[in-house]
């Protein structure tokens, strides 16, 4: 079959809207309509050439929603007319990792995804017979696209694409970051660094769990107003200040320290200010951002021997056939809010567009429609 | 009165013995003689100024053992005749972090003890009419000395001094990281880098609670021999090893990487691979060691957000007066070990050999009866 799709044929350039070739669900795989996807920093990251890891020609795009057209054999979890989600971190609930119980990072498909492959080493779209990549096992920014079933979340009918594509990402990052991870509890102080799509779901997440104080941090002064929609209680502008200062003022709100902290910016240096911004004897900060590749964070072990402890997530800890559904259920149910961060509605035509918004710190999140 | 004490008159110099004026105990303190003290990394840590907080002239030792001779006004919870193990790290069970029940970093008397001194801003000991200051709050390196009642555990009566004042420090640090940090539990894979006297109590903490594979890691060969005494199953010799053949290793050896590594070296690149080696989703690493001054770890943040989780540990988590005591139940039964560590017993006048053997490499633990 033919589809439309925005594709990235080398680092650096801007998308080019084409008709691709796409190849039948496989067994084991479906394929969605994506009906929505939002366009997120790391699918910059991959376009503007940081990740050394990127692979070209590819198809962007991990945050949609959309509905399963077709599947393939032995396909059992979903059938054509559902409305999915796709995973870019699946479930398979078979491997070490999924059997652990400790983590969401299934390795099942880890080898290919990584590659831009399906699972069983081959592309499904292509473009005058030449294989163009898949990207992070999604490629939503394709009208049509091939994934295995255990990368897609089944979600309620009801809930819009529009708005419930960035619970594809930016949304359960966030939210399941503070939920999933940290496991924030009622009471709790909690400190975010970087107001953009990612820290506005931790915020929204910690108001959800009824932490204390949370405090937002930024350098960009006009995120204060974003981050008191969601429920941020303080907010620092950090321009200007070092990281003791930072730190000091951080200590003197929260008498002591965050009980918990986020990353939300991807700069290294702002992650060890997280870090040490926790309360001595039991903060934990949660790395959630992306750092450019080849840098390191760093701290005095000391920071580490009383008492504060430093993690990651990565898709907010969320196992996604089983937590996705559940958060769109908290949004459908007004638990938490998307539809003021969709800051713009764009046709495939317009989504370079979306990335320009983006660089620009004009959108929280710009959606393309189909 | 009068007491015998080593004393640390200045930094990089021999511990002299003389005879020290000990004033009595002060409301809520208490005058203990000490039975035995063992001489730990920390007391040589400060004596070879690597300490730039170190405080001078003062009686050094933290590992100790003794029984109560005397209670100051209010003291309630000991009387003459208990046996106890002084505490550097207190439990007020009053304060925020004693309160809040996720530390064991009791702050009720911290400032003071941090400048070597009593709660009240002074010293009980002084030579020739010139104060001589505590030190970590216990100065086990006097034959008598004056403490916080708060920083006293009160202990079985047919305890062996002589072995129990590892307890102290040592045993408690590295079983503690084990139990009370890590919480490992029956089937884990445990790594250890260190194998001196506390990564051997790491290793039978491993043991006790039921650990697989229990892994050592040094670069002395003839510490193989006392890893597998203490319950070690594996050895790694990483002499001569990058960090990536190291992690390579524990990787192929605990079929992914560890559930929880400790760091019991104070080597900061050490903590870096004890981290790395962690399980991908999960794994746990603990840092134990006290590094130099001034160095600090780092490592990508990758790591973490890949599910490797970083955090520290001091006095093993215990609580102390709460802790302690069942630790001393543990060496009574049988469930760990303590006399095969302590590989020299010396008089006070022989203290200065002790820091020799320590540097030498040649004991686990000197311990120094009165």
């Amino acid at each position: 079959m033919k589809t439309r799709a925005a594709v990235a044929f080398e680092a650096k350039k801007p998308l080019e809207i084409v008709e691709l070739d796409l190849e039948g669900p496989k067994a084991g795989e479906v394929l969605v309509e994506i009906m929505a996807t939002g366009i997120c920093h790391t699918d910059a990251y991959t376009l503007d050439g940081f990740d050394s890891e990127g692979i070209f020609p590819s198809v962007l795009g991990h945050e949609g929603a959309g509905i399963v057209r077709e599947v393939g054999a032995g396909v059992t979890s979903v059938k054509p007319g559902d409305h999915v989600i796709p995973l870019y971190t699946p479930e398979c609930r078979q491997c070490k990792s999924c059997l652990s119980g400790k983590t969401n990072l299934c390795t099942a498909i880890r080898a290919t995804q990584g590659k831009g492959l399906m699972p069983d080493g081959t592309t499904r779209f292509s473009y005058k017979g030449q294989p163009i990549y898949h990207y992070m096992g999604c490629s939503t920014f394709s009208n049509f696209t091939v994934l295995p079933e255990i990368a897609v979340a089944k979600i309620r009918e009801d809930a819009p694409f529009q708005t419930s594509c960035y619970i594809g990402c930016g949304v359960t990052t966030g939210v399941g970051a503070v939920v999933n991870t940290a496991k924030v509890q009622a009471g709790e102080n909690v400190v975010v660094f970087g107001l953009g799509g990612i820290g506005l779901n931790v915020i929204q997440g910690a108001k959800m769990v009824g932490a204390d104080k949370i405090i937002g941090i930024d350098i960009n002064a006009d995120r204060e107003e974003w981050g008191r929609k969601f429920g941020m209680t303080h907010f620092i502008n950090t321009k200007g200040l070092s990281r003791e200062e930072t730190v000091a003022k951080i200590l003197e709100v929260t008498d002591g320290g965050a009980d918990y902290s986020f990353d939300a910016t991807g700069n290294t240096e702002v992650m060890r200010t997280a870090l040490e911004c926790c309360h001595r004897g039991w903060g934990e900060s949660i790395i959630i951002g992306v750092a450019e590749a080849g840098k390191e964070i760093s701290t005095r072990p000391f920071q580490l021997v009383t008492g504060r402890v430093w993690k990651g997530t990565a898709f907010g800890g969320a196992k996604g056939r089983t937590d996705v559904p559940k958060i769109v259920d908290w949004y459908m149910n007004g638990k938490i809010e998307i539809d003021p961060m969709i800051t713009h509605v764009l046709s495939l035509e317009e989504i370079n567009k979306g990335f320009e918004l983006m660089h620009e710190g004009k959108s929280i999140r710009s959606v393309v429609v189909f």
